[in-house]
This record gives C-alpha cells, structure tokens and sequence, in this order.
C-alpha cells in the first residue's frame, strides 16, 4: 500500500473564479507524484466533498466559507509540498495567458465600448451577483443570470426594478436561453424554427429545444426565468415578460411553457396568460396535474418529447386551432360575474374545478382545489362557488341528491336571487338507482330561478350536464327536451360544459387579473445579439463562436472578495 | 305580506329511513294552505339549512343529531298544528303501503332465504353501517356499501376483515357499481363491452361508463371503491382486489381506474399492479400529476372524456400494446439490485423520478419526489438514488458539472464500488458553454467503473442519456460513439432513458411490493347477480328492475335506534 499525506493551504479571502480554480486542481493532480488534489472554496458542502474522497484533514476542516482551500495528496510530505509551492505560479501563467487582448474592468467602461449591447451575461459567484445586477440594470441591460446562490429577496428585488423599467432579468441558476439564434450559457445548435420557448428549468429548455431540433423543426426564441420565478414569492415576473414577447413576436406561431411544478396560483395565472395570448401554447409543468389534455388555445404535455411532437404540430397546422366560437355575455347587467354550481356528483364537480383554473381563478367550493379556497359555510356562496351537496354533511338522514332534488331547488332560487351571479350550473344524474324522472323537478325550478332573475331586469344562463345513456330507465332525450324547454343550455359531456362556462364567465371577469407593466422592446430580441460578459470567461469564447457580438469584462469582487473590507467600503458609501 | 307560522315537533330516538322523510316532508308540505315543511334529522348541518330557508326556531334548535325535527310553515298556528297531528298517520300509511310482500327481519333469514346472494347493498345510515357490514362479511357476502358518514377507522377494519377471507367491500361512501351488467346503487344502463373499470369515485365511474357507451363500446364490470379507498389509510385494499378481478377476468380486454388525486405512495404500489397486470390499463387520477403520457402498458388520461376515448382505442387495438422488448438481467449478481443516476440536468433528474414511480417505489433524491425521499447526504447514495450535481450546493466556487465533470467521474467510481448499485445514469448534456468534449472524460470514467464492478465479480448496466443536436459543437455523434464504445448503452430520449432504466430495475425488484392476499373469486362476478338490500328500498326496486334477484331486509337499527339503549345492549353482549 502507498503512503499518503495530505497536505493543506488555506488563502482567506481571495477571489479566483471557478475555470481558474478547476484548472489549478487540474494542474496540480498532474504534477509528477502528486496523487489528487482540491482546490475548493471552504463552504460544508464542499469540505464534505473532500471529506467523501478521504482528502480533508482536520486543519482543512478550519477553512471557512470565504477562504480558498488547497489540499494536495502525495506519497511524501516533500512532494506535497512542492506541489503547493508551485500554486502562485500556476495561477500567474493562467492570468498571464488569458490576457490575451484588451478587457475593461469595469462594466461601465464595457457598456461605454459596445453602446448597441442589450444584454449582460452575468456568472459571478452568487454574494455579488445581486449588485452586479443592478449595476447592468442601471446601465439599461437586459439580464441573462446564471449565477446560482443568489438569496430570494434579491431575486425578487432585481426582477422587480427590472419590470419597472421594461427590461427582462432571466435567471438568477438561469442555465440556458436562446436568443435570436445565438445561445446563451449552455444551449444546444438548434434549428430556427416557429416554436418560441418560455422555461422555468434549464435542461426542460434544451431537451424541448433539441427534440424540436431532432424532429425537423426549430425555434425562434427559448427564454429562461430561472428556477424560482414560478413561485409565489416572485410571482412569474420574467415568465409574464417572456410570454409577452413571444406573444408580440411575429415569427413565433406556438409557445412552449416549460417548468416543474409551479405555485397553484402562479399556475392559474400563468395559462390565462396563455389562454389569452391568441397563439397555440403547449404547457409542460412537470409533474403538474393538467386540467386537461388541452383547453382552448392551450395544450397540456406531460414530458419533454411529447411537448417537443405538440408544438411541431401545432406550427405546421395552427390554422387548425380554430379560436372558440365566441359566447355572447351581452345581455348580462353589469354587476353580474359569478358561476354558481350545485353538483349532486362530487367528481363532475372536482373535474368542473380543474378546468375551471385555465378560465378563471379562486373558485370557492366545499370540496376546493385549495385549502384557502373553501367555503366558511357550505350553504352560502361567495363570489365562484360550486358546491358539491352529495358531500357527507349533507346527507345525514336525507337521500343523495341524485335522488332528492330538494335541497337543490332551494338553493336554486336563493343563486338566482343574488344580483351577482350570472351563471348556474347543474348536473343532473341519470341511471338506475336515480330519482326516476329529475327533470320534471328540476325544470320547473328553472324555470322559476329565470323568473326571479327577470322580475329583477337580470339575464341568468342555465347550464346542465346530464350524465346518462340512451338506455337508461329516465330516458335521456326525454329528460334533455324538459331541460331544454325551461331553458336550460345542455350538454352531455362535463368537460365541454365546463368550458363553455369558463369561456362564459371569463368574458365577465375584468382582464387585470393579467399583470400588466412595462412591456420588455420586442428589439432585445429582434437585434443581433449584443451582449458584455461578467464572470465565467467561457461564456465569452461560447458568445463569440456564434458570431456573437461580446465584450468581457475582468471583473474582480469588491475589495479583492474581502468581505470585511466590503462592508467597510459599503458603510462608507452610505456616509 | 303573508302572515306565517313556524312550528316544530322532535321525536326522539326514533328512526325513519330518508326515502320515509322525504315524502313525508313532501306530504306535509303539500297539505292545503301549508307554506313549507321540513323533516330532517337534527344534525348541525341540517339545521342549518332550516335556518337558511328560515324554517328554524329556538324550538328546533333544541334537536339534537339523534332527534327527528319536523318544522311545519303555515299562515296560521291551527294550520300549522294540524298538519303536525297528521304526521302518524301519514307514517302508519306509508308503512302499510310498502309491505305487499313478506320482508326478512333480519339479515340472517334473508341469507338463508337467498343462498345463492353473494352480494348485499347495505345503505342504512352511517352510524349503523359498519356493524351490518361486519354480520354481511360474516355471512361470506362481498358488499356494496353506499352509507356514507362511516368512521376511517370502521372502513379499514372491515377492508381488512374482508380481505382477509377473500370477500369485498365497496365502499363506504360508493354511489355506484355494475357487475355483470346489474346496476348497484346509481349506475347507468351501458352497453355490456371489452372495458373494466375499477372507480374510487361514483360520478367519474357513471361519467366514464357513460361515454364509452355513448360512443359505441361497453364495460364488463365497474367496481367502486368508496372515495377514501386510495388513501394511505386505507392502502387501496379494495382498488388492489378489483384491479386483481379484473386482470383475472377473460372479457376485460382493457381495465380503466379513476380516482380523485390518490395519495403518492399508494398511487405509485397501484400504478406497479397496473404495470403488471399484463393488460391496457387507462388511469385518471384526475388532478394527479401523470408521470408520462404513456408508461409501458400504463396510459394517462385527464378527463372522462378522454379516458373513454383512450379506453375504446385501446379495445379496438390492444395488440398495438405490444409488450415492450424484455430487458436482459440475468448477468447481474444476486445482491445488486440497486439505481444510481447522476445527474447534471436539474430538470433531467426530476422528469426521470416522475416515470420511475411508474416503476419502482422510492428513489431517493436531493432533488426527491416527496420530502420523505430526500438524501439525508447528497453525497451519499442510499438504495434507490439520483442526485442532481447541478444543485445549489454543489456549485459553490466549482463549475456547473456540465463544464466540469470531475465530482462525476469521483462519484462515479464510488458507486461502481457499490455491491448493491447494478444500474448507473448519467446524463451528458452538450451544446455551447458547456464542456468541449464530456466524452472524453466520462467515457474513461464508465470504463474504469465497469474495471471496479468486474473484479469484484459483478455486472454493471452503464446508461447515459446525451442532449445534444447534430450542429453542437461536440459533435453529437463523435459523443455518443466514445460512450458507445467504453460499454455505455446511449439514448437521446430522456423519457426513453428512464423507461429502459424503470423496466431493468423493475425485474431486479422483489415482486413482493403488490399485496398479495386471499384472492376474490372471479364467480362473484361472473355469476347472475343475486342481492340482499339493507337500507333504502329503491335500490332492491332498482335491482328487480334490472331482473337480477334480490331479496330487501326489513332492517331496523337495534334498540329502535335509541343510543342509550344500543349502548346498554352492547355492555350486556359483553357479559
């Protein structure tokens, strides 16, 4: 067995950027005798990496976040510490050799060099990356965000400075992006095509984007949110932005969606973006319960490939998503905006709930999507409401509804009394076991909820889904034409009723559920792609391969990283 | 103004069933001059809804949930009294009126007088529901339980019970069934077809069964499981039996199973069954997050609507799901059973855990499916395990491993040592920015992993998935052919990757994961439907409807329903 010492220099608060780092290890373990080497910056999680490859001893073991940790692994003591020796060397020879040409070391001065730049690369580690946010902000840049570690308070705060100024920050971990065919941090060569891409995930972006690729078609634009911009905290800022550009773009005919599970909000708001963007969007939240495999415009895919085989094929026949034919919400008064269901069948009612999301938002029901979304008393609705009345609480000493309509015909008459409510929805039940006739009761009720709402100068529209075959013992036609007569819009299928109402209802929903801000100049993504680069140099080399205009920058933290000089020359700036 | 009179009567520790109070309330309330009446047991939730019609005094307040509370609205004091004195006599005449045959007492008698029943519907109120269910199972009868207001803890129990002695319980809470073609509870006439349907909902069931006659095709048998059945409570038992029936059962050519969102680990053991059923299985877990459009012999729906489609295609072609190419295990040692996937894709990692769960259960994760399948270390694997290197934690001052393949190849060596691990993924994501030639590190890495495995005696499957297209700068083929040729088996599909991985691992697993237990015998279902009816009487009428032979218990609940005396009773059983 050989002999092993490790032997470790610890260096506080230098800076060295992460190609610098991987190559000193490089350089290092292939020093003649030297077993392995690290080179690492001290956080746990990478002292624990060392640890796992039996290289950290316990004088390792005292590095800190901020310092710069070198472990050498050596048969002798002499040998390891020749190698550590040689570190200021090797580091020099990687400066001297990457100067190559002129670098500015400010991004003021780069933004002075290439006025026509509209974006920033930044990949500086995650404690800067904030400040050299705003920093690029300011200049009037748009952001492409690849650092990672950055906090959720400044994502938010620099999205939000963003949006106020018309300008897209994608990103913070945002990995990839394709902007007018010049691919930005890791991005496949993929084909320009009809397909634009909107991706909370990097590689759902690149599998998408080279699945489209490997299928014969291409893209227009792939853009990046980052990993948390679907979240609640930060509410989709850069996927509104990168859905409106796509929107705006005439080259994109359909939109791809890419994200793992957003927030159910989020989500809501986001496919009525979608619904209302007038192209074919196909959705992939990953591991996202789908409303339905599609609803309107907008198209539910549930992997990469398939999302990928959605979008071809809505490109190459997008005639074929033919808008919906209009509902005509006109003879409403005008403060009548709500649905009101009363289900006998508790899954019509859960179905009607899923769909219902892609329309309109927060519909309150005793059996809710959401927590926050259920009804404080089951027997009063408030604003959307669908109640499920075949609930347990309901049937204590009293038959199911699908046999007793009682309770649902009074509650018929109280919906159509509210001023606000414009639309009723019913289901009614057919089959053995079923009131034998439910329509000689519900018809009626109809009939006189229409009167109630009339006497008070209001329009209602009744909406019924009857469940049942042309063998069942009611009769289906039979029970369809009493529906039908007292005036009710019927349908057989739950789904197709349930968008039709959503159409309905979302024609009597004030649009500003959509935010609306600062539009982002369709140029960012229309120009050549100009852009300065802070941070990994490669990301440089990779920009000006595709003929991309680029400038680096040689950027140095702050106080050469030191971040107790830091905080002294940031407490000197407040004075 | 009409003048208008409430007044109340309770009637204590007296039982009525519902179809009883119902007409009862529609008789007071038709007497002349009557207004309105109610008659309700006193539950919260019932008075409620007497308040909310404005039918409830101080009085009726007074009931309690055990108390018959009658409320009749009149103009008058004397109208309104005069109706309460007819309520016995309205009563006395019902119950005469019912009794044209001769009715058991008692379930017992009804067992011996219907042998061949090997079947009860059991619909009395829910307090009493889970002891008639247990004198059911004792007398080797499977039951359709529609009481809802069962206890969760009364549910398992009898679930268990039943299991035990190879009998089923449907229910509590299942509006509906068809076996052999008899409608239980509320079930539509359909078609007789090539279609199961195993229904932790009643109206999915009924919506479902509904359009696959509607549009042309039939069912064989569809089981209801009650709605809680899918929870981790109740661990699926009758889904598992009904699934097991149905694969059993010769005429079902493809089998449907609907429920509400299942809870993720029972979803995951009945989405395996399904897997090894060996037939075309549809799921619409509706509102749950399919893993994938389509997972070997598995198919994911979103709607009724759909699933009746997807159902009937598959009928109409059930060759087409031609059982995917066998995969070759017999080369690994007998303890490696083990996945090990190492990812730099985040979202690679997670649409790969969304179709494994389709195959195995449990892989742990740093990036997991559910908190209780997080790595305690990401730096350690524990049975099952794909980590993200890309994480937030690992690239802290080291570059993203898609430009730096170093923690790779480690954690690639230290897992080839593994005796347990016997498959290992990578992903290998191309592209500009990331690194110029990953092959040519991690194919030397694959080969000195299969080395490790080898001399230790043991067979290693080595999977990569490469992202890349044809105009990378890589060069997707070069790529590929140097991790063809170290021993790697390469796809350029994700989703494809992660199915050869799901269905090599499968056959590594113990098969033992799906409960097995006293099987049901398939004559429950095969032979002409015979039923005892406890409950509401319609649903014996809905049976003699449908010619199928049933026999309707005079039950009454013991002690007349009387609590205090039921409880007397039940200490004196224990003496």
């Amino acid at each position: 067995m050989v002999m092993m010492i490790s032997k470790v220099e610890i260096r506080s608060g230098a800076y060295y950027d992460s190609v610098i780092l991987m190559q000193l290890q490089r350089e290092l373990a292939a020093l003649p005798d030297v077993i392995d080497a690290g080179v690492v910056m001290g956080t746990e999680a990478n002292k624990n990496i060392l640890s796992q490859n039996d290289m950290l001893s316990p004088e390792g073991e005292a590095a800190g976040p901020e310092d710069l940790l070198i472990v050498v692994q050596a048969p002798s003591e002499k040998v390891a510490l020749d190698a550590l020796r040689q570190v200021d060397e090797l580091l020099t020879r990687r400066r001297q050799g990457a100067d190559h040409e002129y670098r500015p070391k400010s991004i003021e001065t780069a933004a002075e060099m290439a006025p026509d730049a509209r974006w920033a690369l930044i990949s500086v580690p995650g404690r800067y990356a904030a400040d050299v946010t705003r920093t690029v902000l300011n200049l009037e840049k748009n952001v492409f965000l690849y650092s990672d570690n950055v906090t959720l308070e400044d994502e938010i705060a620099v999205k939000q400075e963003a949006r106020e100024k018309g300008l897209m920050v994608m990103g913070p971990d945002c990995g990839t992006a394709i902007v007018n065919g010049v691919g930005l941090g890791f991005a496949n060569q993929v084909r320009r095509g009809p397909i634009g891409l909107v991706a909370a995930s990097g590689t759902g972006l690149q599998a998408v984007s080279v699945r489209i690729h490997q299928l014969g078609s291409g893209i227009t634009h792939a853009l990046g949110t980052g990993g948390r911009d679907l979240s609640d905290a930060v509410e989709a800022i850069t996927a509104f932005q990168g859905l409106d550009l796509l929107r705006r773009d005439p080259d994109t005919q359909v939109i791809v969606l890419i994200s793992k599970p957003p927030s159910a909000t989020v989500a809501e708001k986001l496919l009525q973006a979608a619904r209302l963007s007038g192209k074919p969007v196909v959705v992939d939240f990953i591991g996202y319960a789908s409303p339905s495999r599609r609803v309107e415009n907008v198209f539910f895919a549930t992997s990469f490939d398939e999302t990928a085989e959605m979008a071809i094929k809505l490109a190459s026949a997008s005639s074929e998503v033919a808008p919906s034919k209009e509902v005509d919400s006109s003879a409403f008064a005008s403060a009548q905006r709500y649905l009101r269901g009363l289900f006998s069948g508790g899954t019509l009612a859960y179905e009607t709930l899923l769909i219902l999301q892609a329309y309109i938002p927060g519909v309150y029901s005793n059996v809710p999507l959401k927590e926050e979304l259920r009804l404080p008393d089951a027997l009063v609705s408030q604003e959307h409401t669908i109640v499920d009345l075949g609930e347990d609480e309901f049937t204590v000493g009293r038959l199911h509804p699908m046999m007793d309509n009682d309770l649902r015909i009074r509650r018929l008459e109280q919906e159509a009394s509210d001023p606000e409510v414009a639309v009723l929805l019913l289901d009614v039940v057919l089959g053995h076991g079923a009131h034998p006739d439910p329509a000689s009761e519900l018809a009626p009720a109809i009939q006189s909820a229409f009167e109630t709402a009339s006497k008070a100068g209001r329009h209602l529209e009744m909406v019924a889904v009857v469940v049942g075959t042309d063998e069942d013992p009611q009769g289906l036609d039979a029970q369809i034409s009493q529906l039908e007569a007292a005036g009710a819009k019927v349908w057989t299928s739950n789904e197709a009723a349930a968008r039709y109402v959503g159409r309905l209802i979302q024609t009597l929903s004030p649009e500003s559920e959509i935010p609306t801000h600062t539009p982002v100049d369709l140029s960012v993504l229309k120009d050549p792609l100009s852009a300065i680069n802070v941070g990994v140099e490669s990301f440089a080399e990779s920009l000006s391969a595709q003929d991309a205009s680029v400038i680096h920058v040689d950027w140095r933290p702050p106080a050469g990283g030191n971040q107790e000089l830091m905080s002294i020359l940031e407490r000197m700036k407040g004075l």
